[in-house]
């Protein structure tokens, strides 16, 4: 019985944020540019405070320099466009980060629109998303997630022209994009979804599996094809008497089973998460680097 | 042995140019608004002539004023970018149509891009391109071609919702939108392209088969499940000494062999292509109501 390589998203995104740092203070040196990121947070839910808090302190490990607001749940969209619209104009701000979800009052297209297409780093922007799907076009940045599995991929030598890729889930933030990177390197791709009929037999003719769909153990064992390789985006609860917060965090993936098949997989926690932060700051410094030419 | 129903594209084109001529004739006698169409033809080629003639002439049978500039193959960017940004001023023309391949020397992005969003019945925007791929979002316009196909299916009464669909092609214009529209419909859609192995294997899991390959006869009755539907959008001359031109156009599918397979099949010619010209006008028609608020 072989057992899956595991795919080290944490190990991996350690060694990007180095990096980024070390390319921060050549640039910081060179041309006294700081990259900035913008984030916006509107209201009190306690996991988008804690993305915000651990992106705030993703930048400050590799020396971005962040600036955060924080709106009130009750607040206007009017004031949440006219943040964004203030940031957009401001130079020392390269990338600009609104947290989903939004209140429900907001209008989510609205005010990601606002957002300048030069500093999206994000990648959410419909216009970007174009590019993204369209031969012979690029995007401006690619979003964080999606480009997070397609490095990890990269990193571990993974081929992934020509081969059969399935992505679980088609949200705009995760499962479409990842599809659409997918289909950028050649790979052919399958999209399931909740519509699907038979995912399993469709999930087992897959060299690649990109699971976001936020089934805590929905994958099982039997629906992978031997060999493959499983990254898995899902960050599920489940409870946990035995932990000491009451639940613990799972994938979309059966992960024992899965390592009894697979080639190799992403755990969770420790896989895909730690590399969208690490896309996040990769994108915020390349967007620096294209307001100043700085290559 | 079944034979294949025959989806009859021209029939259902004609029905739908009837309907949109009554339409037409009903918003000319309420707010006295005839719809436009602009068509800018760049260079020599002879079957783009032809294609803008036949627009043209579609135009005419349906009472929508056509506007056209034809410019010499070697004119700049900006003679065309003029006349864009001319007929993106000009209230009488609500739709623009470039017709492709332009000439080498242009940057198709950027002459595409300049036509203004609210008049791009092409659809080919990326920014109409990312509201397409993007849950929640609605494009301006559906690319022709792919809208076409849907409809032909919808008219057919094929329920698309849980199917497996295959699109082979993924280009701008046909394969990619294709793709994502069977995916609005909630199809488990697998896009095949020149990179794909096996593509036999994966469009015989198909229950609906969308073809945009440019390859004759590729499809063969072995690789089609029983009882599929099949649409055809290949265009593609062959070699026909019996014919007076020397050549007929024929399919991505082999059709004599698929309709001993298939549930139905659209023919070439007299299948996708004239849906095409009917979508074209049923965009302008929605354009011209969308500047004028009728409905
Ligand atoms: N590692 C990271 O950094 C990140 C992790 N995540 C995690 O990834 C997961 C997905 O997130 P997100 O994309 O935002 O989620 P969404 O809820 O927006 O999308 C889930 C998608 O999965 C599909 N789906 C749901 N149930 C099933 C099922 N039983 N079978 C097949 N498909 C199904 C849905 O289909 P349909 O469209 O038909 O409804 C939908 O397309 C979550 O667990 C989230 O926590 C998200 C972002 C970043
Ligand atoms: N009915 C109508 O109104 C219209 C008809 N057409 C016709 O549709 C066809 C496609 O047009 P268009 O999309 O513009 O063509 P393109 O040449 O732009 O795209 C062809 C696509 O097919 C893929 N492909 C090519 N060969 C193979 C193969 N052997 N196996 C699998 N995939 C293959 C290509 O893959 P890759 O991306 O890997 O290169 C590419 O994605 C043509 O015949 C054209 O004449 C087009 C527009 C309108």
């Amino acid at each position: 019985e072989t057992i899956a390589k595991v795919i080290d998203g944490k190990s991996v995104a350690k060694h990007i944020k180095e990096e980024i740092s070390t390319e921060i203070t050549r640039m910081k040196e060179a041309i006294g540019v700081i990259p900035g990121l913008a984030v916006v947070l509107v209201g009190d839910r306690k996991d988008s405070a804690t993305y915000v808090r651990n992106k705030k302190k993703a930048c400050d490990d590799v020396g971005i320099k962040s600036y955060e607001i924080h709106l009130p749940e009750d607040s206007t969209e009017q004031e949440v466009l006219k943040y964004i619209s203030e940031f957009n104009d401001d130079p020392s701000v390269h990338g600009i980060l609104v947290q989903l979800p939004l209140p429900r009052h907001m209008n989510e297209e609205n005010i990601l629109s606002a957002v300048s297409i030069e500093k999206d780093v994000d990648g959410f922007h419909p216009l970007n998303i174009g590019r993204l799907a369209m031969r012979g076009r690029e995007p401006m940045f690619v979003p964080c997630t999606p480009k997070g599995c397609i490095v990890l991929l990269y990193r571990y030598g993974v081929t992934i022209k020509g081969k059969r890729a399935v992505v679980i889930g088609r949200s705009n933030i995760v499962g479409m994009p990842a599809a659409l990177l997918l289909q950028r390197e050649d790979a052919t791709v399958t999209i399931v979804h909740s519509r699907t009929k038979n995912p399993e037999e469709i999930v087992r003719q897959a060299d690649i599996v990109i699971s976001a769909a936020g089934q805590p153990n929905m994958v099982r064992g039997s629906w992978i094809k031997p060999g493959a390789v499983i990254i898995d985006v899902g960050i599920n609860p489940v409870d946990d008497p035995e932990s000491p917060r009451g639940y613990r965090l799972v994938g979309d993936v059966c992960y024992e089973e899965a390592c009894q098949v697979a080639s190799a997989i992403t755990p969770v926690p420790g896989g895909v998460g730690p590399m969208t932060i690490a896309m996040l700051l990769s994108n915020t410094l390349s967007s620096a680097k294209r307001a100043h030419n700085f290559e």
